[in-house]
C-alpha cells in the first residue's frame, strides 16, 4: 500500500486522478493540497465525487504528512512545481509532475509511458506529458522508424477541460457552445514539447501546430500530418506500428478513432492512411485521461511495479 | 430618429440590445458605456457584432452625451443602476432599465408590455421585468380574470446566459453541459418580483417557485401550476386567453410552447391543459429576448410611439 | 457465476446493463440477442464498448442458449416482451424486463428496489421501473406516510436517451441542442405507472405529469410537488425519508441534487422543502443508471443474493 | 419581384434558404415542394419558420406553377436534381441547385459567387458549392497567384446538420455530443469538387482531405495547409488576399476567425500565417449560410441583378 499526495488538487486532472486512485487497490490517498479551498469537502466541488468523504488540505500539508517512499502528483499551474518538487524529492518522495515545469529538463524522465518505461521505472521525478504532445507524439513516433519527414501538421481539437477550470469569459458555456475556434496561433506552449521530443530521437522537422477548442467537455483527436520525400506504403506502417505498440494495452489501432470510445479512459486509438508522399495519422485520447491524470497513474504503476492497467481498465459510460 | 445610450453595455443582454437596436430603422446608437471595457471593440467581445464598428466608452460618457428626448437602456448588474438612473432623468432622457432596481417601486412603470402599454408609453422610466416574471406573468396573468388560485407552483427551466457574462465556475461549459439542476432553493431575487404583480391585480397566492439552469445558451420554459378550488373549463381558459392577447405580435398559442422557436425572437408561446383542478401553464421564451432585450426594444417602441413589432419581427436561423 | 443473457441488446438501457455485467464478478454474459444486429460486434455499435469482443446473436439465440437458474435481461420494445418471456420462465430462467409490459401485472414483482426488496428477491420476473416512475416515487413515497396529498404535481427534465437509440428526427443532435420542450401533453406512458404504485400504497392522488426534454444524453431530474390540506413540517419529512432509506446506499440526501452527480451512476439524489402547505421533492437520477440498467442489476443482484452494490460502486468520471 | 420556388424544401438548407428569403424585399417564395411532407405546415418542423404560414406542397408543384423569368432552388439529394432541373430550365426558369449533381459539369456555372459572378450573372443554371469546398476554396484560391503548393492538406470541422435531416442514428444527439470524429476517411464526395476547381485554374496539387463532426448544429472550421518549395512572405499573402476579396462584403480576414461570429450569416473569415514553408489558411463560414443556403441566396442577387448582400445583411444572434 503506496500513500499517494496531490498537491494542486481542485482542478480538472487532479479531481479525475483522485478519482481513478480512489479505486485504486494498492493505493492510499493522502493529503489533497489546495491553496484556494483547503478545508473544504471535494464532493462540494466536484459532482462527481460526490459518494466520497475527501477534503481539501492546507498549504503545506503535503509536505508535513511525507514520508520517504511516498508519491506525490503536483497538478498545480504551470511554473509552480519548481517550487515544491525539491522539498518533496527530499523528503524521500517520488514525485509525478503534471505541469509543463520539468518537461525540458534533460536530467527528469518524460512520462511518455508507451516510450520511457524504463526510465520512468526507475525515476525519482516525472515529467507527465501535455495532452497534446501525448496524442502527437504517440501517432508520431512510429513512423520516424521509416523515413525523416519533412514536414509535419499537427490539427488538433479539444474539449474545454483543456482550459483548466480557472474561470474564464472564453470558457463559459454560452461562449463554447456553437464555437470552433482555433488558440494560440502565435504560439502555443505544446509546441517546443513536442518538438524537443522528436529532437531527442533526431527528428528535426518543421512543425505547424493548430489547437482547436471544440464544444464538448473532454476528449482529444489529433489530425497529425506528415509529409515525406517519397511515397510511405501502408505495409511499412503497420510494421512500424505493430513494433512500436505490440502487446500494449493502451494504444491501440481503430479503424475510426473516436473520442466517445476513449473519453473517461487512458486509451489511445490511432489510424494512420498513407496518401502519396502524405501519412495521415488520427489519434483520439482523452485530454483528462491518456493526455493528463490516466498517464499519470499509469506512471505511478510503473513506478511502483504494479501492473500497468491497475485501476485503469474500467470501461466508460454508454451514452 | 432617436438616440439610444446603453449604460453597462458589456453583458448579454445589452449585446443583443445593440444587435436589435443596430437594425431599428428610427434609432440610432450613442454612448455604450462600459467600465470594465472602456474603449475596446465591441466586436473583439461578442463574435455575434463582428461585423459592427461599436466601441465601448469610458464611465461618464452616457451622462456627457445625452440630450434631452434620448433614451438610456441601463443594463449594469443588480444595485448599480439606482446611482446613475436620476441623474439621466434629470438629463431629461428616458430610461429602461434591465436591471432590479425599480421593479419594486410603485412611482415607476413595470416594463411588462401586453399588460402595461398605457403607463409604459407615457413613462420616464420603465423597469423592464426579470426573464423567469416575464414568462410566468405571461402564462398566469389570464388565468386570474377566471378564479382565484389556491396554489401557485412554477417550475421553470433557463439556458445559462442568465447567469451573466461574468466568469463563474458555475457557468463554465465543462460544469454546465451534462447537468440538470435546480438553483435558488432557498430564496430567489424573480420570486418576491412575481408575487408584487400579482398582488397588485388582488391575487395573494402563495407561491412555489423552482428555477434551474438546463445546458443551454439561451432560451427559458416555464410551466406553472395553478391549483384552484374547482375543476376550471378548457374554454374558460380560451376565453380568459383570447380576451388578454388577442391582437398581440408575441404571445401566441402554441400546441407544443418550443425554445428553438423562440430563442433570437421577441415571442413567447404559450400552452394550458386544464386537468382537474389544476391549470398547467407552459411559456416559451428567450430569456436574452422577451425575457431581457426584446422587451426593452418592445418598450422603447411603445415610449415612442413606433409600431411594436419595429426591429423584432426577425425569423431566427433555422437550428 | 450466473449466466446473465440479453434479449433486445441493441438499445441504450442494454448496452449500459453489459457495461455493468462486464465488471460484475459474479456473473458471465450469455446470449445478447438483437434481431437487427445479429452477427455483429457491439464495439462497432457502442464507442463505450471498444475494448470488449462482444457479438450480438441472432433470433432465438437466449432462447437456445438458456439453461435454468440463468437470468434473462429483456430490453426490447414496449410490448415485445410479452411474446419473448413467457418461454424464457418456462425454461427455468428468472427475468427482469426493462420493458413496460409487465409493470400493470399484479403477480409481477414490481422493481423499484428499495420499496420490494422482500417480493423481488422471491420473484421469477421482475418488471423494471421506467426511469420517471424510478425518481418520481423514490422522492414522493415517503411522505404518504406523513399525510395524504390532495394534488401532485411532477415536473420532469429528461436527457434524450430516454428516447431510445431509434433514429428519429425529433432526436437528432441539431433539433435537441437549444430546445428544451415538453411533450406527451396529451397523455405519457408513465403517468399511469406512477398512479398505479401509488394506489397500491392507498394513495389516490390527482397527478399532473409533466414530462420535458432538455439538450444532454442522460440524466434526469424530477420536480415533484405535493400539496397537502396542511402544512408539513420538515421535521416530519426528515423522520420519514430517514425511515424510508437510512442505510441505504443509492438513495442519499443532497443539499443540491445534481444530475451531473449520479450520471453513469445507480444512485438518486433526493432534496425536500416543506413550502407551506405545498412540499417540494426534487430527485436527481441517471435515466440509463438508477433508471434502467442500474436499477436491473441492483434487482439482479437481490434477486441473486448478493451485496446491492456489486458492480455498481464506481465513482462517475470528472467532467 | 420574382418568384423563387423551392424543390425538395424539407432539408435544413431549403429550410434556411426560406428564412432568408422571406425576408427578401425583391422575391416572393412560391411553391415549396416537399414529396414527403406534401400538405404540412413548415411552421410544424421547423420551430425557425413559426410565424411563417407557408406549406409544403405536392411533387409536381413546382413545375406547374412556374412561369418564365422564375427562379428554382432545387435542394434535393444528390442525384435528385438531374432528373428535376432539365423541365425546369425548359419552362424558362433559371435553377440554382444545391446538390452536387451539377458540380463537374463544365457547361454549368460554379457558384463560388467571389470568384466567378460573370458566368453566374449570365448562368440559366448555377452548380452551388459544397460547404467544404466553398470554405477551402475561398482560403486556398488567393494563394495560388503567389505558387504552386506541393501538397495540400485540409483539415475540416463541420456541425452536423452537414449530414442533413435525415434521422441517422450517427446524427442522434446522444452520438454527437461528446464525441469528435473523423468520417469519409476511405473518401468523400467533396474531395474531387475542390480537386475540380483547382485544376481548372492550373493546380494539380495532391489534396489530403479530413472531413469531421464536431458537437454543434452549425458552422464550419476549415485549416487548409499548403506546403510549397520555398518559404512564402506574409507580405506576399496579404498581397494576394486583397487582390482577391478587396471591397467584397462576405469574405474577411480576421485575427480569430470564429464560427460563432459568422453562424446564422453568409460571412467567411479568413487568417493566414506563413509558416516557414507551409501556409496555413483557417477559413469560418456557416455550413448552412456561406456554405449553402446563404450562397444560394448571393448567387440569386448576383443572377437578378440586385445588391449582393440584399437579405443578408442580418447581424447573427448573441450567444
Amino acid at each position: 500500500m503506496t500513500t499517494v499526495h496531490i498537491w494542486g488538487a481542485a482542478g480538472y486532472a487532479a479531481a479525475e486522478a483522485i478519482r481513478l486512485l480512489h479505486a485504486h487497490p494498492f493505493v492510499e490517498l493522502g493529503a489533497l493540497e489546495s491553496r484556494s479551498h483547503a478545508g473544504e469537502a471535494l464532493c462540494d466541488h466536484f459532482p462527481a465525487l460526490r459518494r466520497t468523504a475527501y477534503r481539501f488540505s492546507a498549504t503545506g500539508s503535503v509536505r508535513a504528512s511525507l514520508a520517504a517512499g511516498d508519491v506525490v502528483l503536483t497538478a498545480g499551474g504551470h511554473g509552480e512545481a519548481h517550487e515544491a518538487v525539491p522539498a518533496f524529492l527530499e523528503a524521500g518522495a517520488r514525485v509525478i509532475d503534471l505541469s509543463a515545469d520539468y518537461r525540458f529538463d534533460d536530467g527528469v524522465a518524460y512520462g511518455l509511458s508507451e516510450w520511457n518505461r524504463a526510465r520512468i521505472a526507475a525515476a525519482e521525478l516525472v515529467a507527465n506529458p501535455g495532452c497534446y504532445p501525448t496524442a502527437t507524439l504517440l501517432a508520431v513516433l512510429p513512423l520516424l522508424s521509416i523515413a525523416q519527414p519533412r514536414q509535419l501538421i499537427v490539427d488538433a481539437k479539444s474539449g474545454i477541460t483543456g482550459a483548466g477550470r480557472k474561470p474564464n469569459v472564453s470558457s463559459l458555456f454560452a461562449e463554447v457552445a456553437g464555437e470552433i475556434r482555433a488558440y494560440g496561433l502565435d504560439g502555443h506552449r505544446h509546441e517546443p514539447e513536442i518538438t524537443r521530443i522528436l529532437r531527442e530521437r533526431d527528428c528535426d522537422v518543421p512543425l505547424v501546430f493548430t489547437p482547436h477548442v471544440v464544444p464538448l467537455a473532454r476528449g482529444m483527436l489529433v489530425d497529425a500530418y506528415a509529409v515525406f520525400d517519397r511515397a510511405i506504403a501502408a505495409a511499412e506502417i503497420d510494421a512500424a506500428f505493430g513494433q512500436a505498440y505490440a502487446g500494449n494495452a493502451f494504444v491501440t489501432h481503430a479503424h475510426a478513432p473516436s473520442v466517445a470510445a476513449v473519453a473517461g479512459t487512458n486509451r489511445a486509438e490511432i489510424r494512420y492512411d498513407a496518401l502519396g508522399t502524405t501519412v495521415r495519422a488520427i489519434c483520439a485520447i482523452d485530454n483528462l485521461g491518456k493526455g493528463a491524470a490516466g498517464q499519470a497513474v499509469q506512471n505511478l504503476n510503473i513506478m511502483l511495479g504494479y501492473p500497468e492497467e491497475t485501476a485503469l481498465d474500467a470501461l466508460r459510460v454508454v451514452a
